[in-house]
C-alpha cells in the first residue's frame, strides 16, 4: 500500500514515518510507497526500504494535493499544521495552513474521483474546547475553541466529516491531548512548558515554568500518539459512523503532579531545576484550554494512552534518553 | 445608521427589510442607509425612505464584500445562503455560497481595518446538530451536522466566532428552528412540507405530507425570527461571552400536533386537505434533524418565540392572509 504523510518533518510526522519504516507493514500490509509532504524539507527515515518520496511544497496550493496524492495512497496521515502559538500570532498563516491547506488536500482527493476514498486520518486538537468546562469533558461537548488554531481545526473536522458522509474520502479525526514529553527543541506552541519542565531537568539543563502548579491538562506521549495514528488507519468505518471525529484518551494532571512524578523517578536535584516565572499571556491561554476528558468512544474503539504521568516521563527516558537511569 | 443585509431576496430578508423600512430606527437609532444584496436581484421596498440601496452580486466574489461595506454598516444582517436541499444536490454551489460567501464578507471587514467592527447577525440553522438526540438539546450540545447545509453553517459559526474574538467584527450567531409557516412558494429546502400542510390547505389547495405524523420539529414563525435578527442586533457583546452561537427558542411539536392545531383553527374540512404520501428520501433527511431544545442561553438573553403552534398558524393568518377568519 502506499502511504502519504503531510507534514512529515514535524515530531510526530518523524516518529511515525520511522516506525512505519521499521514495520514495513500497516495493518498486516506491506508499505510499498511512502510519501512525505512538508512545508520544509522532509527527512526521509534513514533506512532505504520500503521507497520513500520526499515533496518539500506548500499543502494550500491545489498542485501539491495533486502531486501528493499522485500515487493513489490508501491511508493519509495529515499531520501539517502551523502550532496554536504561531497561528494566534499570525492569523493569515494559521489560516492558510490549518484549514486552506487542509481544504486544498480534501479537495484534491475529492477531484480525483472514480472510486478513489482513502482512510485520510486528521491530527485534530483537544483545541477544538474552550473553557469553561464541566468536570469531564463528555464526547458530546461542544465545540468552543478559544484560540484560532482551535477554529481552525475545528473547521477542518466538520470538512472531513462532511467528505465523508458524502462519500468523497473515508476520514478520522483524532483530537490529540498535549503531547508530552516532546523531544529536541521547544516549538512555538504556548503549552510547551509542559514537556520542557520534564525535558530540561533530565538533561542537566534549567526549565522555566510560567503557570500555577494547579494548572491541569490532558497528556499523552508521542509513542501513544502515533499509535493513534496507526490505531486510526485501521478503524472500521462501519463501527465509527458518522461521529467520526474522537476525543483521545490521555492522562489527566496537574503541573503540581508532573513535578512530583519527575522526582519519583529522577530525583529531588532534578526537580529543583524547574524554575517558577509567571507569565500572564501564557497564563490566560492556558486557562482557556480543556483538562480532563471522559474519552469513551475512543477508549470503546480500542484506542489507548499511558496511565500515569510516571509513565510518561518513563517512555520519555526510553525513546529518547537510551533508558538512562542516572541523571 | 447604516444597515446592510446580505440575502435580502429571501423570505425572511424582505420581512426584515420591510420591518427595517417602516420602523425606520433600530434599537432607537435612526436607520440612514440600507444596502440590500443578493445573487438574485433584491427587491426595495415599497417605502422611499431611509434611502435603500440595491446590489446584485455574488458574495463569494470578494469584490462583492468591499462593495458592500463601502458604507461602513454598523449593523449586518447575514442571510444570504443556499438550502439544504440544493447545497445537498450541489456540493459546490453549496460551500460557495453557504461558506465561501461568509468567508469572503468577513474578510472584506477584517481588510477594512481601523476600528471598524460591525455587529454582524449571522443566521445559522439548528441544522448543524445531528442525530442522534438527547431528549432536548441542550446549549453544550455537540456540532454533528449530518447535510452538507448544516457544516458550511457550522464551519461559518466557528469562523464568525474566531473573527470576533480577535476583534475584526462583534458576531452573533443565531440558530434559526424550522420557520413556519414560510409564506409564498415552496422553496427547495427538504423541510418545505412542514409549512406546505398549513400554507396550502388554509389557501384552499392541497398539501403533501412526505413524512409520518409522529416527526417532531421545533419551530418558530417568520415574525419571531425576525424579532430574533432585531434582538441580536441589539445584544450587549460583553454579556454574551465569546460563545456567541446560540440555539434560538421555539416551539416543539409532531406533524399531527401542527394538523391539530389547523384543526382547531381552520376546522376538518381544511385539514382534510392534507394528502399522505411518504417520500423515504425525505424521511430519511428529517430522521437527522433535531427535535426539542432547551435553548437557557437565548432565553437568558431576551429571545423570544411562540409558545404553541396554535399561535404560529394564527400570526401565519394574520401576517400573511389579512386575518381572516374564513377558511
Amino acid at each position: 500500500m502506499n502511504i502519504l504523510i503531510p507534514g512529515a518533518s514535524g515530531m510526530l510526522g518523524r516518529k511515525l514515518a520511522a516506525r512505519l519504516v521499521a514495520d514495513n507493514a500497516l495493518h498486516g500490509r506491506p508499505i510499498e510507497k511512502l510519501t512525505l509532504v512538508d512545508a520544509r524539507t522532509a527527512q526521509p527515515p534513514d533506512i532505504s526500504a520500503p521507497r520513500v518520496e520526499v515533496l518539500t511544497a506548500d499543502l494550500a496550493d491545489p498542485a501539491t494535493g495533486q502531486a501528493a496524492i499522485a500515487g493513489r495512497p490508501g491511508v493519509i496521515f495529515h499531520l501539517a499544521a502551523v502550532v496554536s502559538g504561531e497561528a494566534e500570532l499570525d492569523f493569515d498563516k494559521g489560516m492558510r495552513a490549518n484549514f486552506n491547506g487542509s481544504r486544498a488536500l480534501l479537495e484534491a482527493i475529492r477531484a480525483a474521483g472514480g472510486d478513489y476514498r482513502p482512510r485520510f486520518v486528521f491530527t485534530s486538537s483537544i483545541a477544538v474546547f474552550g473553557a469553561p468546562f464541566p468536570n469531564a469533558i463528555a464526547d458530546d461537548f461542544f465545540l468552543t475553541p478559544l484560540t484560532s488554531y482551535g477554529a481552525q481545526k475545528a473547521m477542518t473536522e466538520l470538512l472531513l466529516a462532511d467528505y465523508t458522509r458524502r462519500g468523497f474520502v473515508d476520514g478520522v479525526g483524532i483530537r490529540l491531548p498535549n503531547i508530552a514529553v516532546r523531544p529536541g527543541k521547544p516549538n512555538k506552541a504556548a503549552s510547551g512548558f509542559f514537556s520542557s519542565i520534564i525535558r530540561e531537568p533530565l538533561n542537566g539543563e534549567e526549565a522555566v515554568l510560567p503557570v500555577d502548579d494547579s494548572v491541569v491538562q490532558w497528556h499523552a506521549s508521542p509513542r501513544a500518539a502515533v499509535g493513534f495514528l496507526l490505531h486510526a488507519a485501521g478503524l472500521d468505518s462501519k463501527t465509527l459512523g458518522p461521529r467520526i471525529n474522537l476525543n483521545m484518551p490521555g492522562v489527566a494532571c496537574t503541573v503540581g503532579e508532573q513535578i512530583a512524578a519527575l522526582r519519583r523517578i529522577a530525583g529531588d536535584g532534578v526537580a529543583a531545576r524547574i524554575r517558577r516565572v509567571p507569565d500572564p499571556l501564557i497564563a490566560r491561554m492556558v486557562a482557556g484550554w480543556p483538562t480532563r476528558f471522559a474519552p469513551q468512544r475512543a477508549s470503546a474503539l480500542g484506542f489507548e494512552a499511558e496511565s500515569s504521568f510516571d509513565e510518561i516521563i518513563r517512555i520519555h527516558v526510553e525513546d529518547e534518553l537510551g533508558g538512562r537511569t542516572v541523571f
